[in-house]
């Protein structure tokens, strides 16, 4: 017998399977047992339609230039750093210098290279829970610590439809989490999974704590141009103080419908870029030219053609087509302010008790239960959001799913239709 | 004043400008300085030419199907991960399978993503000097220690040609590095900066010592396509033991000179696979998705078209160009066997002493103020080899400079007239 291979890193036991991997196989597993039925995907959150065709022709006109084939600069290419600092001085209001500016491959790796910038073993970053799964290796791997501080949700969501801002923060809670080795705060408005967008008076008293504390703030707006309230505030434009100590994360995926582009930015001071910057260098190197250059254009052509603001209206339409199934069944769920998810209360929806689940899902939550039985008896796709939580908080949410609804309206047409299937379990 | 920002990972503050950064903002300084003069750049390893027409066209055919815009699988495109195992099927002369290949966001972020699966803290990991500079932080910032081993250098190096084979290792020296810490040997070949190509018998060593003492080996062979020798021997191919313990990465970017797309993969043991896929996920997610599709149709293009033997041919004619100028200046250089740059020994130019250099340049190594100098003196950009060495073993490569000559054959011609006025000098 050959020997064993020598040990890996232990971290990744702990990790298990992501719930990405867990969801989509569980989907081509039922797609291949019944493949006469189309399994409708509302799990991940990509779009099931392109890009827009001025992003499209971007992408391809940048590719007949030789040196947008080859490394950008490790802080990202002149064309998408000035198509940027023109887009976030509009939207903050003062100018918006290059060098605040850091491109990244993806908002993933934004939030690592800042993370890994910055981070020594046993500094803490304080997460909002649910929380978006990647944060937790993003901060464990560099590591850090992660002190989790509830987004409390309300008591009401088995009962009636919820609004975000049913979905609070006690402040008194959040200041208690903090200790001499907090470094940073992580907020995501719009938020995933609840479709939360933070409010100005909870964006205020959030910043002014991490200013008392001197705590950084790292705000994940990769849904910025999603959001269908009156207005969307950046935590970074509410004083200069707070505006320092914030380090903002974007993406062009979400932006452009275009989520295998992997192109994210981080804007923040210069002084805290650096060291981004310089981990960057190290995780990436530099970032895929020709898509910087697609996003450069595209970017420029949203600052005329009014792209994001139609986008929002067709956002709001597939909303409208969405939601009409849980009224007809009358399942609640929360209504959702910004991203594109649904987050829809499941507890009045019996299933067989004697129902056959995998393995892997018999030391999981409910939620994970739900998903798996609605994949294959109901054909659509759903994530379970307690993935979202840690283990000892996960019952407070594991009456819920996830649907994405960023879909062709048609798709989502289709998941009505099969959806209403539901009627015979409630 | 406003308060201090909190501390950053002080990792970063040893690591210093990269060599990449101070050599890039020299040549960008010497062109705005002299704007009447062509900056010949044969620094950073980029091809100043597109890439080939039909990887072009893959492109910019992928970026027109919806699903190829979305985030692809994180192990990569099933088409990638097929393309590829036909072609280290041929490689390897056995059926490689799609569950020995991942798929990262480039060559550096594959190293990173081993390292990052498999180091614990303290974990020793044997790199021969000189190494790619990326190694050190890749193997640093995981928690890895970093022991050198040098690849001894031809003692005639000043005075005549010298040949990849003549840069050695010493076996027992190799041997004595390991200790019950060692987990890794990383490899390059075709070698940046020398040019070696690892022959079979020095590979069968190596892979022989790793497997007596099971540690694993990394193979950088990012320049598999570009060898002039006869052949060029994969280490994964030697005995179904190396083959077992080797993990191999290769480069879509060096293959189809893109090195802004991105794309890189790993080929090995499927157990070993899977902690860097653990990795993967976390740091990057998932890989460019267009660029990958482009990439495989590329790969299934050139097991048909002959582009490698036929690129091969090509730098064999670039190598003849930008040759002769040193065999009429006398002086000596690394005969490459493989990859694309030339390590040329500048012991018989001398520099006014009196020459001014920016203050960064004055901690660094005789060879970061002969590429000072020629960028500004003669207009040509070259590589300081001693970024690739430890500060305590700088002195032996404190003469030589790296010229890539990746570049259009006008470009190297254009470079040939220029260097002439080194004569001057000599």
């Amino acid at each position: 017998m050959s020997q064993q291979f020598p040990s890996h890193n232990v971290y990744f036991d702990s990790a298990g399977k992501d719930v990405w991997s867990i969801i989509n196989e569980s989907a081509a597993a039922a797609a291949a047992k019944n493949p006469s039925r189309e399994i409708i995907n509302l799990g991940q959150g990509f779009f099931s339609y392109s890009p827009p065709k001025f992003a499209i022709q971007a992408a391809k006109d940048s590719l007949d230039i030789a040196s947008n084939n080859q490394y950008a600069h490790t802080k990202g290419k002149p064309s998408l750093l000035n198509a940027l600092a023109k887009t976030y001085s509009k939207h903050y209001n003062r100018e918006i210098k290059t060098d605040e500016i850091l491109v990244t491959t993806g908002a993933n790796e934004a939030l690592l290279t800042i993370l890994t910038g910055f981070l020594q073993k046993g500094d803490e970053v304080i997460v909002f829970e649910p929380f978006f799964d990647q944060y937790i290796s993003n901060i464990e791997i560099p590591g850090g610590k992660v002190v989790y501080v509830p987004l409390h949700l309300p008591a009401e969501i088995s009962q009636r439809n919820v609004k975000g801002e049913e979905w609070t923060i006690d402040y008194d809670e959040l200041e208690a989490a903090i200790t001499d080795k907090t470094k940073f705060i992580i907020l995501n408005t719009p938020h995933n999974p609840v479709g939360k967008v933070f409010t100005k008076e909870e964006l205020t008293k959030i910043g002014n704590l991490a200013v008392k504390h001197n705590i950084l703030i790292i705000s994940d707006e990769v849904y910025e141009n999603l959001y269908y309230t009156p207005e969307f505030t950046r935590i970074a434009t509410l004083s200069p103080e707070i505006g320092r100590n914030t380090l903002t994360i974007g993406s062009g995926g979400k932006s452009f419908a275009a989520t295998g582009w992997r192109i994210g930015w981080i804007i923040g001071h210069p002084d805290l870029l650096k060291y981004a910057s310089l981990a960057h260098t190290r995780i990436c190197f530099s970032t895929p030219a020709p898509l910087q250059e697609a996003t450069a254009i595209s970017l420029n052509e949203a600052l005329t053609n009014n792209y994001f603001e139609k986008t929002r209206q067709e956002y709001i339409k597939k909303y409208e087509i969405f939601v009409k199934i849980w009224e007809e069944l009358g399942l609640p769920y929360t209504i959702a302010e910004g991203a594109y998810y649904l987050l829809v209360d499941f507890s009045k929806v019996k299933i067989p008790e004697d129902y056959e689940y995998p393995e892997e899902f018999n030391t999981r939550a409910k939620d994970f239960k739900l998903a798996y039985w609605l994949i294959n008896e109901i054909g659509v796709v759903a994530i379970p959001p307690t993935e979202f939580y840690i283990k000892e908080h996960e019952k407070v949410a594991e009456n819920l799913l996830r649907f994405a609804i960023c879909k062709d309206d048609h798709v989502l047409e289709k998941a009505v239709e099969r959806l209403k299937l539901l009627k015979n379990y409630i």
